[in-house]
C-alpha cells in the first residue's frame, strides 16, 4: 500500500541516479532513464515503485511481484521478474528505509514561531526553528538550529538542545543538556525528579533533592509517554543512538553507552548501567545498581537480579542465561505433562 | 454513596417509566407514579434511589437495603424487602449502568469553540463541536457532529474523527482516521511513529518511515496516557468496540477484531493479530506477528511468545493453557515444601 | 559534583549553625565560625561542602574526602578524616537530604498567574498561588495557599487542592479532593475514568458511570506519566505520605493506608485494598479486590493473586512468600544443572 498522501507528502517522482545514491543499491543492467514515484511491499508496489526482498521467506512475493524496482541482495538477484529492476545490496531493509526517508523525508522545520508560543527571558533560539502553538521555553533555554517543538512542548529553564532536536507535542523536558537530533515522541517526560526519598523516624518521607541532570547523546529518542529522570547526585546519561521505546521507565543515574534499545514498557532502576548495543525486551526490568555489559540482550518481560556479562543473552524472571530459562521451561513442562498423565502424581488442590 | 453533584450533574428526578424505559426491566406489582433522584449501591441507597443486586452473594444487602427499587434478575425477586420495588431484568449490573447513565449522563457538547483554540486552515469542525482551550486541530483535520475537544487536546493534520467522538485532556492524535463514538482519555497517544529502524554497518540505527496510519473502529477507547503506534506499511487497526486501559502499549501494525479489551500496562507488540472478543489481562505482553484468536483470554503478567488459538486462555510467561498453568503452580508449590521439609534435599545455597 | 547552578539556584553559603540546625546532626570538636557553600558526594565534595556516609562501606571514600564536613553515624565519627568536620547524626543519608534542601529548597511559588492561564468561572485560587502558561483551571476549583500550577496543568471543575500543592507540567486533574502538599509529577493523569463497563447480548460494552472521586493525602506524590483512575461507586483514596513512581496504574476504588511505596510501572487493579507502609516493587501487579496488610512488601515484577498478610514479603508470579520464592529459584537452577549435566535427561526439543 502506497503511503496516504493527506498523511504523507511525497518528494518525488525520484530519478533511478537519486534512487541508487540514497540506497546506495547498484542497478543491474543497463535500464536508461527511469522515474520512481514511491516505496511499497511487495504484494502491492506497481511499476512506479519500488520494494524490497531481504531474504528468500519472501522469494515467493519476490516472483510475482509488479513492483518496477525491487532492493535485492546478489543471491536474489536473479530471481527478480522480468520487467522488474534489481537494485542489489547487501542489506535491502536497510536501504528501503532510505528511499523510504527518499520520497517521504520527516518534514523539515518551517522556521516560524507561533504566536501562541511562550518564550522564557534570555532563552536563544537557533535559526530556523520552529516552534508551535502553546509551546513554552523555559529562561535561559539553549536551541541550536532547526530544532522543532510541537504544540504544547515544553522545554525548562537552561535546558540546552542541540541542533535538530524535535520535541513532540505535550513532551516535556527540563534540566537536560542534548546533542543534535535528539527526538523526543509525543508526553515524553525528561528531566523530571528522581523517586528519592528517606524516612524519618516517625514514618514520613522526607525527598532527597535531585540535584542532576539527564544527559542525552547525540540522536537519542524517547518513546511516546516514556519517562527519563534526572539523577540525583551526578546525571542520568544515555549513550549516542540510544532509543528508547513508549512507556519505557529510566530512574535517576541510569548510564547507557551507545546505541542501546529498550523495547516498550521495559524498565531500568536507579544507577544502573547498561554497556554499549545493549537490548532490553519489552516489559523487561533491570534492578538498580546492576551492570549490563555491551552487546547483552534481555528477553520480554526477563527480571534481572544480578550483573549481565557483555555479549550474554538472558531471559526469564529472575534472568538466567537464554539457555538455561529455555531448559526450564522444557522440564517445567515435561512435569506438568507428567502429572497429567499419573493420577498418583496428580496434584490435590490446583489453588494457586 | 450517592454522586457528588459538585462533580456529577444530575438529571433528575426520573419517573419511573423513564426508569424501566432506559434499563429495559419489568416492575413487579402496579407501584403507580413514581420518581427516583439517582443510583447508590445497595448499602447506601435510600428510598429515592436505585440499586441493583446481580446474584445470591449479595442476598444479604438485598435483604437489609433502604432503596426505593432494586434491578434483580427474576430469581431474587421475591426477596426483595417490603417496601422496594423490585425491577426485574436478566442482566441488573448492565440495567443498572444504563439508569447510572440515565440520571449522570457524560455532558453533552457545549457547542463552543474556545477562542484559545488553533483550528488549521482548511480544518471541518462538525456542527455542535465543542473545542477546550488551548485545543489544536491540524490543517484539513475533520471533525464529525458533536466531537469534544478538552483543553489541550492536539488533533494533527489530516485525521478524521466521526461523530461524537471525545479527545480529553492533554490527549493526541496523529495520522489517524476514527469511526463513531471514539473516546481518547487524558494523556492517551495515538498515531506517533512505531519504533523501526535498522542497524547500519558503523552501529548506528537508520529511522523506517513509518507511513502507516491508525484506523479506530466505531467506540474504541483509549486508556489514559496509553499508546497506538500508526502503521509502518499499512495500518494499525483497532476493531470496533475495543478497549484500551490505561497505561497499554500497541505497537505498529497491529491489528484486532471488534471488542477486545486489554487491561493496564499489557502490550502488544508490532504485527501481531487479535480475533475478536479477546482479552489481554494486565501488565500481559503478546510478541510480535502471532495471533490471538477470537474470545482467547491472556491472564495477567502473561508472556504469549506463541499463537494462541480460538477460545484459549493461557497464562504464565510463557503462556501455556491456564490449566497446565496452574499445574506447574502447584508442581513448584509442592517442590518447594519437599525441599523445605527433608534436610538433604536443601538447597545448598539460596543464590538465585 | 556539586548541583549545576543553572539548574538549582544555590540558597547559600550557610552558617554552621544553620547546617546542624536543618540536619539535627552534632559538631564534634569545637570549629568555631563556619560557612559552607552547598553538599555533594564524598568523592567529590571539596572544602567548602558537606557530604555523609551512612556505613562503613563507605568507610575508604570517607577515609579520603576532602569534604568540608561529613555526615556520620558516631560509630564513624573516628575516621573521618582530620581537617573535615564530623557531624553526627543517626541517620546521615535523611540528614544529608535535609541540608540538599536547605542548599536547594524548591523553588517558591511566584505568585503570578500568567496572563494565559484560564480560569473557570467561580474558582477560589489561594494567596501566593502560581500558575503557569497556559494552565486551566476548571469552574468552582478551590486552590490552597501557595500552590504551583506549571505550565498546560488543568486541575478540572470543582477539584479542590490544599495549601502548597504543585502539579507539574502537562499533569491533569479531575474528579478529585487533595489534602496539603500534594504533587503530580509531569503528565500524571488523575481523576479520568476508570475502566469499568458490561457487555450487552449482542457483545457491545456499556460503561459503567463512574461516580466516585479521588481523594489523595496529605504529601501524596503521583509519579510522571502515572494513572490514578476516579472511584466506581465510592473513591480511590491514597493515603497521606503514599508514593507513586513514574508510569504506575492506580485501578478505580483502590484505597492505600498512609505511606506506601508503588515503583515504576507497578499496576494496583481496582478495588485492591493496601495498608499502611506497604511497598509495591517495580513492575510488580496486585490483583483487584486483595488485601495487602500493613507493611507487606511485595518485590520486582510479583504477581499478587491471593491477599498478602501484614509483615509479609512476597516475589514471583503468583507471587508466595519471598523464602518460598527463592527455594522455588534454587530448585529450577539445580533441575536445569542436572538436565544440562545427565544426557538422558536432556529435554529433546527446547521448543517453548
Amino acid at each position: 500500500m502506497a503511503a496516504d498522501p493527506r498523511f504523507f507528502p511525497q518528494a518525488g517522482p525520484q530519478p533511478l541516479e537519486a534512487v541508487l545514491a540514497a540506497s546506495g543499491a547498484e542497478v543491474l543492467g543497463a535500464p536508461g532513464e527511469r522515474h520512481f514515484a514511491g516505496v511499497a511491499a511487495l504484494a502491492e508496489a506497481g511499476p512506479e515503485q519500488i520494494s524490497f526482498c531481504d531474504g528468500p521467506r519472501h522469494a515467493a512475493a519476490l516472483a510475482v511481484t509488479r513492483a518496477g524496482a525491487v532492493l535485492v541482495p546478489a543471491s536474489l538477484a536473479a530471481r527478480v521478474p522480468a520487467g522488474c529492476l534489481a537494485l542489489v545490496t547487501r542489506a535491502p531493509g536497510l536501504a528501503y528505509a532510505r528511499l523510504a526517508a527518499l520520497f517521504h523525508p520527516p518534514p523539515p522545520p518551517n522556521g516560524r514561531i507561533h504566536p501562541s508560543a511562550v518564550i522564557g527571558e534570555g532563552a536563544v533560539i537557533g535559526p530556523g526553528c520552529e516552534i508551535g502553538p502553546y509551546a513554552v521555553v523555559g529562561a535561559r533555554a539553549q536551541l541550536g538550529e532547526g530544532c522543532i517543538l510541537g504544540p504544547h512542548a515544553v522545554v525548562g529553564d537552561a535546558v540546552e538542545l542541540g541542533p535538530g532536536c524535535r520535541i513532540h507535542a505535550h513532551a516535556s523536558i527540563s534540566h537536560a543538556i542534548c546533542g543534535a537530533g535528539v527526538i523526543l515522541h509525543p508526553g515524553a517526560r525528561v528531566g523530571q525528579e528522581g523517586f528519592g526519598f528517606l524516612p524519618t523516624p516517625e514514618g514520613h518521607f522526607v525527598t532527597m533533592p535531585q540535584l542532576g541532570l539527564v544527559r542525552l547523546g547525540d540522536r537519542v529518542e524517547i518513546g511516546a509517554n516514556a519517562c527519563v529522570d534526572r539523577g540525583s547526585q551526578g546525571d542520568t546519561v544515555l549513550g549516542p543512538g540510544t532509543r528508547l521505546d513508549n512507556l519505557v521507565q529510566v530512574g535517576h543515574n541510569v548510564q547507557t553507552g551507545r546505541a542501546c534499545v529498550l523495547v516498550a514498557q521495559a524498565g531500568v532502576s536507579g544507577s544502573a548501567r547498561l554497556g554499549d548495543f545493549v537490548q532490553i525486551g519489552g516489559q523487561a526490568g533491570v534492578t538498580g545498581h546492576l551492570v549490563v555489559g555491551d552487546r547483552a540482550r534481555v528477553g520480554a518481560q526477563a527480571g534481572v537480579m544480578r550483573d549481565v556479562p557483555a555479549g550474554t543473552d538472558v531471559l526469564g524472571s529472575p534472568a538466567v542465561p537464554v539457555k538455561d530459562a529455555m531448559r526450564g521451561f522444557t522440564i517445567m513442562k515435561r512435569l506438568v505433562e507428567e502429572s497429567r498423565q499419573s493420577p498418583e502424581k496428580r496434584p490435590e488442590k490446583g489453588d494457586e
